[in-house]
């Protein structure tokens, strides 16, 4: 099995200013093509990076190394991996008109000029994002990448010519790879969903309001097939295709209808408006919520009866119902959704926490409401939850669907 | 110098699965302290563990190894620590003790026993959150500390048994560690502020809605001192005592006085209410906010007049105001607090990005209002900003002061 090793380079690492970036990126690429990762390092920007290139070259096919490759006195980099790769620096012409047009020709000369300077016999990788270039190269069957430390130079760089060349090398059939974007739904679920599916490699990816889904197969029928075993499995607008969000997804509905829309909420306290106003372009589609808090509000504010409150409770189909209605009439909008559920700690009303009412609203079509269950994992969870749940129903109810019968599809949540 | 190398070990680490939270708290605390911190390595669960610490021990006084001391079979970091450091694995009496009080007689033989061999010799480290314990001992002048990997149960434990042991190895002398909370200040101006203090060692952390500094030093007249200079620079509110947040000073001053409060939002769009319900308990003083994103929300459900919005814009100290007048009125709130601004891309009625207004209401005291002008970093920090503002200034205006007062102190924001 090829083995690989990452060395992070920096200072402000073993000094625990800033913290890695990189090691789970490569770890994660390089587990996806079937590349074990031996060991993942970060050492400060001294001479220690003589020995550990070393001793890694024993014990590994690659070495990706980042960072230490700036003009600063610090940065040597080029020069330990030169040593230890049995080469000598030599100023790459190509490299240094590139670093002259970018900084000028002033400021090519001096500390910057070393930039330029690259391990004689190695192939240099561009940085469209800064002066420092990246190179690879080989010695006794060892290959290592060099790439600069900050990620937006270092991620592109890597995508685009450190991992084609890592598959050239490993003679890795061109995989396609496949997003897609999941939502309200737990990371361990599609991974043991995922699993059915053989021949896909599946990765995801955790993130604050969705998981992202990787899928490379060399066969793109397995791939669409399983994507559709998966949709129906989850139920509508849980797995979609590409790199989306629920926000993505409800901005485009209500652009193409060119729809004002409110939004009442309770349990998510504000969240579900910060996150549709997190955009720029906001106003052009959001009038503004209400944040229902008090039960007081809901009736003073959005209308919601006292009887309602008191026969159904503020978790309710109910409630949620006149929440949506009384936004929408208050705010003037066309379509309005509305949040009210249990994000605990502790029962509310006697309902259990993750117990969350949505409402929607609309002039021309009957308001509607459901309720869902989230399976607990605190509050924060729940409030998250909530909030994209809403977006993505009403990106349905917009569109004219029955968010009632969906919501059914959802179990699981 | 005292150098130290830390191993962290994890297949879920080389495989990209999470990213390690460790080498930075580690690194930090050491640097802190004047240990030098030679290399931070990741491994997987695997028999590389044994030449990875052979190697850190010839070069290394401290190891601190996470991970790998559970129950299954991949674990196997007290095995190879036994191994380097020349012992051999004895289950220790009392901490199979402890092992059986917390999962049962049954589960304690078994795979689980494995947790309650140490290395002779070695100390054993209690853990307070999880079924492993921890241990340390030394060989040929190298000290190891191994610990369970999980960040809840590693954490407490690193704080209460490594750092004091390794400060007592290096016979530092005991010098006080201050805990300080600092808001709407970059870091960057606070680290160019603290330099200017001889003496004291500072560490800043920057969090979302936060900069937590530190200072140490044997000689607490100096940090008292230098608190009291840089808070006069800074002015109220800005740089606190202790480890606390925007929302705990205002949670304490409304419960103080028994206070029932409301929002009027814009610019932050849902933020500040989403801040303000983030804990357990809000319901006990937040009665709810109107999000007024669109003009016409601010004059239908707050009341703003139209002559404000036409003559001074709705980024002003008057529309401010009514807005804060209005939301405590509809919401039946004894204190509110409103913010509108500009937080872009792009000006706004002529106004730049970062302006913000910011107005207060209660039952007792006169409506106030002001306005600040945020340098412009995007539009997520200005409304994570004018959140804190916002919070900061309620505690203030909730407290009796004069907030226009301070708010004209604090320059620089």
């Amino acid at each position: 099995m090829t083995k690989c090793s990452l060395v992070v380079i920096g200072t402000e690492l073993t000094r625990g200013i800033i913290a890695d970036r990189h090691g789970q990126l490569v770890s994660k690429e390089m587990t996806h093509i079937g590349v074990h990762m031996s060991e993942i390092v970060a050492i400060p920007d001294d001479g220690t990076i003589t020995p550990v290139l070393r001793a890694l070259k024993k014990n590994n096919d690659i070495i990706i190394v980042t960072g230490g490759l700036g003009p600063t006195q610090d940065d040597m980099t080029r020069k330990c991996i030169a040593e230890v790769f049995s080469t000598t620096l030599v100023r790459d012409e190509k490299c240094f008109e590139t670093l002259r047009k970018r900084v000028g020709e002033n400021k090519a000369l001096g500390a910057n000029e070393k930039q330029a300077y690259i391990p004689k016999g190695f192939t240099v990788m561009e940085n469209p994002n800064g002066t420092a270039p990246g190179f690879y190269g080989s010695d006794c069957g060892t290959y290592v990448f060099a790439l600069p430390g900050p990620p937006r130079e270092m991620e592109p760089m890597f995508y685009s010519s450190v991992l084609p060349k890592v598959k050239d090398l490993l003679d890795i059939e061109d995989v396609e790879r496949y997003e897609y974007s999941s939502f309200i739904t737990a990371e361990a679920r599609l991974e043991e969903l995922t699993e059915r599916y053989e021949g896909i490699d599946w990765a995801t990816r955790f993130q604050d309001y969705k998981i992202s889904l990787y899928a490379s197969s060399s066969d793109k029928t397995k791939i669409d097939l399983a994507f559709k075993a998966l949709s129906a499995e989850l139920g509508p607008y849980r797995l979609v295709e590409g790199n989306t969000s629920a926000l993505d997804i409800l901005i485009e509905r209500v652009k193409e209808k060119g729809a004002l829309i409110a939004a009442a909420e309770s349990c998510t306290g504000g969240l579900l408006s910060s996150l549709l106003t997190s955009k720029p372009g906001a106003s052009d589609f959001f009038l503004g919520s209400v944040v229902s808090y008090n039960p007081s509000v809901k009736m003073d504010v959005l209308g919601v009866s006292r009887e309602t409150v008191e026969r159904y409770g503020v978790v309710s189909d109910e409630c949620a119902l006149q929440m949506a209605d009384g936004v929408r009439e208050v705010c003037g909008a066309d379509y309005s959704v509305s949040v009210t559920g249990v994000a605990g700690p502790g029962e509310s009303e006697g309902k259990k926490v993750g117990t969350v009412s949505f409402g929607f609203s609309s002039k021309e079509r009957e308001s509607v409401s459901f309720t869902l269950h989230f399976s607990s994992w605190g509050r924060e969870s729940i409030r998250r939850k909530a909030a994209v749940v809403a977006m993505l129903a009403l990106s349905a109810y917009i569109n004219g669907e029955d968010v009632v019968s969906i919501s059914r599809e959802w179990t699981n949540i």
